[in-house]
């Protein structure tokens, strides 16, 4: 009965419904109006989350979401030649297959929302005293993610964005609006604090109230107890429920 | 695809997604295995519920929930004859309401795992703060709530789901094994703190974890991107995607 908004994306999604995260935050915002289901894969960059595309959101489902945020590009953005490059994909490879997802959904439910979330900022700075508090002083020197290819790759996605008419969030630009986003924002240099997951459910949340989807103007489901008649209760259900 | 986890209840249901909340804590725990669902509706006993119940967890629906949760009580030991005697619900007839729950999710369902659990102690110090914070000094003399009464209803819904052979938290009773529980997990003689989420949901998962619904021994959904060779990524979705 209630429309579903699905979190498409990796860890940066996975983790949203942590202490402070996002998704909880978001849930919490459609409370009574629409469920939140996270569909995020930790260390995933586009070119594997393609292989869970048409699982994920058959084309044959009766009832698929009204929203989908399509958040990628942290691990896309791994650099060539250092130690995560196993996950890099290309800036161009990227885009184009964030171009896939946003088809696939548009087939799926051509009135779904779509919104396209760009990577974050990285800090190397963070990155590089996460890796030493994993392995060491003796960890590699030059970080396997820098802000500077987040920052292609965010730029493709916004790119995208533009080219198919769908709504976003530049997350990469926000964030380094403020100062000292690098601490603030990003706990290990890549994943989020709680005030990084509050920008982007702020950002979020501006985006779906400029859409039909905006949370202040539905409805709650079933009376609010206040408008419930303590002898008489069948009434206040009379047009919702019975 | 994935199974469903229903959290149906008042407010404390309702809640449950803030900050520190039990229902986002239990979506993190089942990451990637199974979605919460909150059905929470704040004021409401279980006498109005039932009018909510055939049309959230309706007969003729293709996928019920794996798991519901029933929350209720916290209205329905509301004093009569005090401030919010519009919510009372005796406690006989609480217990009969509940049946009809079980009932109906069982008649849905007969392998749905259900959970009862039974409404949280009260801080009648605690209510009365938090009346004299909303309304001044000169409010009300009695708590509209009381521990004893809130302990009459929770006596209820312990021995039905023994009756019924259902598995329950007998939350009332285990808050008050923790000395200080009065500040500790309620906020407002009521609600509950983020210590007071944390014990339902370690509650909680410990019932889960004695069912057939453990998270522990559910797989997660799909590949974990370690065991994803980025040369042939095609082999590791081959036996879940392809």
């Amino acid at each position: 009965m209630r429309p579903q908004i699905v979190l498409f994306g990796d860890s940066i999604t996975e983790q949203s419904f942590k202490p402070g995260g996002w998704g909880a935050f978001l849930a919490e915002t459609y409370s009574r109006k629409a469920d939140v289901l996270v569909r995020g894969y930790g260390g995933y960059n586009t070119r594997w989350a393609l292989f869970l595309l048409h699982h994920l959101f058959p084309l044959d489902s009766t009832k698929p979401p009204a929203v989908t945020t399509i958040f990628f590009g942290a691990n896309d953005a791994a650099i060539l030649g250092r130690t995560s490059e196993r996950q890099h994909v290309p800036a161009e490879e990227y885009k184009e297959n964030l171009r896939k997802m946003v088809l696939h959904l548009k087939e799926r439910s051509h009135t779904m929302l779509v919104v396209l979330i760009s990577p974050p900022p990285v800090d190397e700075e963070g990155r590089n005293e996460y890796a030493r508090s994993l392995y060491g002083e003796n960890t590699r020197e030059l970080p396997e993610r820098t802000n500077e290819a987040a920052g292609v790759h965010a730029k493709k996605c916004i790119e995208l964005a533009k080219e198919m008419s769908v709504p976003f969030v530049d997350l990469w630009s926000k964030m380094q609006e403020t100062e000292g986003w690098q601490k603030k924002f990003l706990s290990d240099g890549l994943h989020l604090t709680p005030e990084g997951n509050a920008v982007v459910h702020q950002e979020l949340v501006k985006v779906l109230n400029d859409s039909w989807f905006s949370a202040e103007e539905m409805p709650s489901d079933f009376p609010h107890h206040s408008v419930i008649d303590g002898k008489n209760p069948e009434k206040a259900f009379q047009q919702q429920c019975i």
